[in-house]
């Protein structure tokens, strides 16, 4: 079922997550949930804080009491206790009466709001002045302003921050339900590539592409499963794909760079039970020569063998279908920088480019200076703090635009 | 020795990383160092690819036998034969002659160029047609064009991305000397904060800076040590601080927020052993009340109780000093990105404010949106995707000015 596939857009490819799911759930403790993506909502059990409770050092009052009080006419209230840390005030605040309080301490019935002990003075041990006028629940957080019961807080599919995770910790979440995290198996091909750990004979070259792409498997928060190098020959590829398909749920072939050995992988891909080839070629450069397909429910990937163009594969295209499988609701954005173009950029009306850029600082923000160099060259992505997108409907950028540059 | 200390801009904090150095080294498997920063510089060992390699599908020449070569006038060369992937070719190649050569081939001596097969065509089993001109090296990486030996490919304190760790492996490096991942001990203190599993009666509130600054000690790639709750108590936090003094390399106390907490803090680092008080306020808001002393060689934090005060402490403060001991050549840069404000400002001079704000799509870009709240509010930092910077000069923001958004 080896069809005739026209070269697709990268938004042509990118629409083609929709045949793919995400992951099933787990739940875990809520201290591993760092850098997780929520699979189900999460829910408030009860109001937060849950009672009212000082932002300020002060007096708990009625704000009532202190309305117009000022530097010359003070307010004058009577000390009707003070409230330790951590505990129910043992009475009810009478009116015109204060009670001392500290940032964290739980305002006792009857007040509504503190005053800053820096606006108070005390004039003997039951009494004080007040020089400013306080509103209701003015240095207060009121009983359910952090959340209500049984408000949605956190919508499954989101990717857990520190901030998140801190907030089901303090609602009392010690578990949280979560996607499980993806394995992307990879694999090498081409019978110029041997293990890093050999000394390569003239005309031959250590994998790299297993390397970079657990990278960005690792930076993505998912689990990279290296299968190692396979020379070109359809009987060895199609027996390690098996593999992969068998234990991972995403699959990337980095392909040799001899002639034929891409279409040895559509060919082992097209023999796979229920599989289709998705993609054979994309509008986008570097990484025109990318396949994908969908194995059973898994996504097979063909990336070009040349270390920038596989890079480049993986960032912009590979990358947000693994977000996608780790159950992210949208898709998450790319940090982009703005930046003004060194030189002028040429590229084909038709085509997505990326050009590999250096920021520099220049006289009114930062510069981007395109690295020159071919995609074969690793070096070249080391240099680049970015990739330059130029879009499929220009010729180019000219030299002084403004750009966004996404960071690698 | 609690001396009076002069409230710090955030300036003058970060200059006192130099109180501080950066964790010993060790070695690991190149498979494992995405994420870590190289202790030291990384040589070329050889030249890299270390032959000519043909970056096209096509035919070795010597580039001169092109010279003039077009569609109307080809040029006509004799096949020579053809080099199969990964082997030395075993011929030198003759002037005028051509050799067929795939993508990632070893270009035979004598020859400089590869012309795309696309450009010739061929005419029996032993001559082709070239139309098209080729320049010495065209389609051709040259033996030392990725890396030449002995020069500095990547220097001591890079940070190892995805591309950083393909270039090792490439050059044949199977392990990497890299820092060791700093452990960072996080103590919570006051009366109110009771554990997550437990539930909280009136008056008290589960942990929540625990959760969150360890988020961000892992967000850092270090990693979190909890020393769990100790009350406002001064011997509970000095034995408490005393091991993980012993157990870390920097250490967190997030305040209680009750009064006289900090002072505790001060006091309690004031008697330990080769300690000094280094920062005992900062003209940051949320965070004035933060202290830093140096113990031994050791940071240690007072941070603020509050759940954001906390967190854009952590963020803007704690991590860059963190990254410092990391081994970090060059201060990370902040994720910054260009919105613009929906509303006025205001900030006080003298003062250099974080405003939490939400992204939204705006017509001419990102709008930056303030997040209204107060500081106990983790709700707030949920909402947030970033925060705004306001400096120390200015007085506030107005409506409509395109800022920096530092990305949470």
């Amino acid at each position: 079922m080896t069809h005739f596939f026209k070269v697709k857009t990268l938004d042509e490819v990118m629409a083609l997550k929709q045949h793919f799911c995400p992951k099933q759930q787990e739940t875990i403790a809520v201290d591993a949930a760092f850098s997780r993506i929520l699979a189900q909502d999460v829910t408030a059990p009860r109001n937060m804080p849950g009672f009212r409770r000082a932002t300020m050092d002060g007096y708990a009052i009625q704000a009532s009491a202190s309305f117009g009080a000022s530097e010359s006419t003070p307010a004058w209230l009577e000390i009707q206790g003070s409230i330790p840390m951590g505990q129910v005030p043992d009475f009810v605040l009478a009116p015109g009466k204060a009670a001392g309080i500290a940032t964290g301490g739980m305002l006792p019935r009857g007040a509504d709001a503190v005053v800053m002990v820096e606006h108070t003075q005390i004039i003997d041990d039951t009494s004080l002045e007040m020089y400013k006028s306080v509103a209701p629940l003015q240095n207060v957080i009121d009983d359910d302003e952090d959340c209500k019961s049984g408000e949605v807080v956190l919508p499954a599919g989101t990717f857990l921050r520190p901030q998140e995770v801190g907030l089901a910790a303090g609602m009392g979440f010690s578990t949280l339900p979560v996607y499980q995290v993806p394995r992307v198996g990879i694999i090498s091909t081409g019978d110029e590539i041997i293990p890093i750990n050999e000394d390569p004979s003239p005309g031959r070259i250590r994998d790299i592409n297993s390397y970079t792409l657990s990278g960005f498997v690792q930076e993505a928060h998912a689990r990279p499963v290296r299968y190692g190098i396979v020379k070109d020959d359809p009987g060895a590829l199609q027996a390690c794909c098996e593999k992969a398909l068998a234990e991972t749920d995403m699959v990337l072939i980095s392909g040799g760079s001899s002639v034929g050995t891409r279409d040895y992988t559509v060919e082992v891909l097209s023999q796979l039970p229920d599989t289709d080839i998705l993609v054979h070629g994309m509008s986008v450069s570097p990484g025109k020569p990318t396949i994908l397909a969908r194995s059973g429910t898994i996504p097979v990937w063909g990336l070009p063998g040349q270390v920038v163009s596989a890079m480049v594969v993986m960032k912009m295209v590979v990358v947000p279908f693994l977000h996608w499988i780790q159950g992210y609701a949208a898709p998450k954005p790319l940090f982009r920088i703005p930046a003004r173009l060194t030189r002028n950029v040429a590229s084909a009306q038709g085509r997505r480019d990326f050009i590999r850029v250096v920021l520099e600082n220049g006289p009114d923000g930062l510069m981007a200076k395109p690295v020159l160099g071919k995609s074969g060259l690793i070096r070249t992505m080391v240099l680049a703090d970015g990739l330059l997108d130029i879009g499929e409907n220009r010729e180019g950028l000219e030299k002084n635009t403004w750009t966004q540059v996404i960071v690698l």
